[in-house]
C-alpha cells in the first residue's frame, strides 16, 4: 500500500509517541538532594512556572537564574580559591622580584605565612590581586588560569579545586537548564578568573558569567589587537554591585537567585522585588564533617543579615547537613 | 504482531526520517540578497565552519557573531535614532523646565532648530542625553523607551523606527542562528535604549546586547530595590571600546563581526586577529534612492579607514545598491 507523505509522517509520529510514552518514569533530576521541604520547594516552583496554562507560567526567555559562585557552587574555605591562585602566582613571579623578600604582603607569603600576609586586610589583598592579575593580555591571563586550575589542589582535601564543586548544585543547574532556564554566575570573584573553566565544570558559558573586573585597554602588540589588563579595579560585583552587574550584563531581573552570604543579599532582594513568581535560595553551611560549618561570625562568606531576612520572608534555606545526600562529586583521582 | 519497544522506536524513526527527507529543497535563507560574490562569501563561510569534519569546523559554543546596530541593522540618517528619542523627551519634559526656554541646547530644540541645538557638538549632545536618560530607575526608563518606540516615526519616511531595520540583515541574523551562531549587538548606542525592543525586532535578547551605558546605583525606594540611572557615563562602546565591551560581556572573541563605520573597525580587527576561520563584514551605504549614500565624508557613520582596511585585507563589503534586493521590510501600515 502506498501512503501519501502526510499519512506516512502521521503514522511515524504516532509510533514514536507511543514508544516514548512507554518509557519508564523519568529519573529523579536531583538525586543528591534529600527528599523534604527544601527539595520540594524547588521542584514545585519549577513545575508551576513551566507548566503551560499555569497562572504562574514564565516564558522561557524570562527564565533567568543567577548563582553566586564562592561558597555556593564551589567551596570557599579556608579562603577564596582565587587567593590560592594569587599566592601561587606570587611564588612563580618571585624570581623576577627580589625586592619582594622584604616587602609585604609578599615577604610573608614567600615564607609561607599566609595569615601574616593577609593581616594587612583589603589593601594587602588588593596589592596581591593587582600584582598577579594585571599587566598581561586577557588571552595570557586565561592561559595562566587554565594551567593553574588543571593542576592546583586544595591544601586540606588534596582535591583539584574544580572537584570541590557541590554535586547537588551541579544537578540543580542542569535541572533548571532542562526546564529552559538560562543559568548565570553572578560572583564577587574575578570574571576572567572564572570564565576559562565554568563551561566545562558548570555548563555555564563565558557570556553567562558576571563578576568583578579590572580595567582593560585595547592595544596593538606587534600589529595584533589585544586587550591589556590594567592594575585598576573596574567593578566589584558584590553586595549592591550584584544587581548592578545583573542589569549591566543580563538586562533582565532574575526569577531565580541563589547565594550563600550577605554579599548575595541585594541580589536576592532585587530578584524578590520583581513581579510574578520568584525563587530565592540561600545555602547555609552547616556541615562541619563533610564540608565546613560557618555563618554569622565567619570572615569568609558571612551569612548573618541574609539568614534573618530569609527566615522573615520565607525564602528557602538549604541546610547542607540535612538536605544534601552528597556534597562533592565522587572522587576520580 | 507485538513488537518490543526498541523495534517500535526504530520503525518510527525510519518512517520519520523517510518522511522528512522527502521534503522539497530548502528555501533560500537569504532571499533579499542578490546572488553574487557578497552573498556567496557569507554562505560559503557558514557552510565551511558548520560542516562536521570540516578542517575549519567551529564548535557551536564558539560561534559568536557581533553586529553593530546604527547604520548596520537599522538606519542612522539624518542622525542616530536615539537622538530623536532624546529630543522627544526634551519636549515632553519642557513644561517642568521653564528655564530651558533660554538655555542651550534646549532652547533651540524647543524652537524646532535641531541643527542649532547640536551645533554645540559633543558637550551639547552629552547634556541632552544626560538630561533625558538619567534621573529615573532602569524600569522607568524601559517604559519610556517602549512607549516611544511603539509610536515615534522617522521624519522623512514616516515609518516607525523599528520598520527602518534592514530586511537582508534580519535574514542574516536568522540564518546565523539557524546555524547555531549566537548573535549579539555591539553598538555605540545606549544599552538600555536598545534592550526593550531588540528581542521583538531582531530576535536578540537583552543579555546579548552590548552598548554604551550610564552609571547605575542600587537603591531602596519605599522599601523596594531599584536601580537608579545617574547622569554619568559609565562606558562608551565605540571604536577601541568595542573589543573591551565584547570581552567584558561575552568573554570570547567573535568569529563573525559586522559593522558599517570606522567606529566598528577595532571590533573587526579584534575579530580578525583570532585563530581559525573568521568573517569580517562591512556594510557600505551606496543607495541614495532606497536609503542614503554616504561614507568617507559623513558626520554620521563615517566609513573611511574601515573601507581602506576592508579592501586591503579582503574583508567582505556589502554594496547596498548592488547586493540587496530589498532594503526595508514591506511596509505594513
Amino acid at each position: 500500500m502506498k501512503r501519501d507523505r502526510y499519512g506516512q509522517l502521521t503514522a511515524a509520529m504516532v509510533l514514536l509517541l507511543a514508544a516514548l510514552s512507554a518509557t519508564a518514569a523519568e529519573p529523579d533530576p536531583l538525586p543528591s538532594w534529600q527528599e523534604g521541604a527544601t527539595k520540594s520547594s524547588i521542584t514545585a516552583f519549577v513545575e508551576r512556572v513551566t507548566e503551560t496554562g499555569s497562572e504562574d507560567y514564565i516564558p522561557p526567555a524570562e527564565r533567568i537564574a543567577t548563582f553566586d559562585n564562592d561558597g555556593n557552587l564551589w567551596a570557599e574555605q579556608p579562603m577564596y580559591f582565587q587567593l590560592f591562585f594569587a599566592i601561587d602566582r606570587v611564588k612563580a613571579l618571585a624570581p623576577q622580584h627580589p625586592e619582594w623578600e622584604s616587602q609585604e604582603p609578599f615577604a610573608s607569603l614567600l615564607k609561607g605565612d599566609v595569615k601574616a600576609a593577609l593581616a594587612g586586610g583589603m589593601p594587602a589583598i588588593n596589592e596581591l590581586i593587582m600584582t598577579t592579575h594585571a599587566g598581561m593580555t586577557t588571552d595570557e591571563f586565561a592561559v595562566l588560569v587554565r594551567d593553574w586550575i588543571a593542576n592546583a589542589r586544595h591544601p586540606e582535601t588534596g582535591r583539584l579545586f574544580t572537584d570541590m564543586v557541590y554535586q547537588p548544585m551541579l544537578e540543580l543547574l542542569a535541572y533548571l537548564r532542562a526546564n529552559d532556564f538560562k543559568t548565570f554566575i553572578v560572583s564577587g570573584g574575578g570574571i576572567e578568573f572564572m570564565r576559562p573553566w565554568t563551561e566545562a565544570v558548570y555548563g555555564i558559558p563565558p557570556e553567562q558569567v558576571v563578576g568583578s573586573s579590572v580595567v582593560t585597554e585595547f592595544a596593538l602588540r606587534e600589529g595584533k589587537p589585544v586587550l591589556v589588563r590594567l592594575p585598576e579595579i573596574r567593578f566589584i560585583d558584590d553586595k549592591e554591585g550584584k544587581p548592578v552587574g545583573i542589569n549591566s550584563h543580563i538586562g533582565r531581573r532574575p526569577v531565580f537567585a541563589s547565594g550563600n552570604s550577605d554579599g548575595d543579599l541585594q541580589m536576592l532582594q532585587y530578584t524578590a522585588a520583581g513581579q510574578g513568581p520568584r525563587f530565592m535560595l540561600y545555602l547555609h553551611h552547616t556541615d562541619a564533617e563533610r564540608e565546613w560549618a560557618y555563618d554569622r561570625e565567619s570572615h569568609v562568606g558571612r551569612l548573618d543579615k541574609g539568614l534573618d531576612e530569609a527566615r522573615a520572608r520565607g525564602w528557602t534555606v538549604i541546610d547542607m547537613q540535612r538536605d544534601w545526600k552528597a556534597v562533592f562529586p565522587k572522587r576520580q583521582d
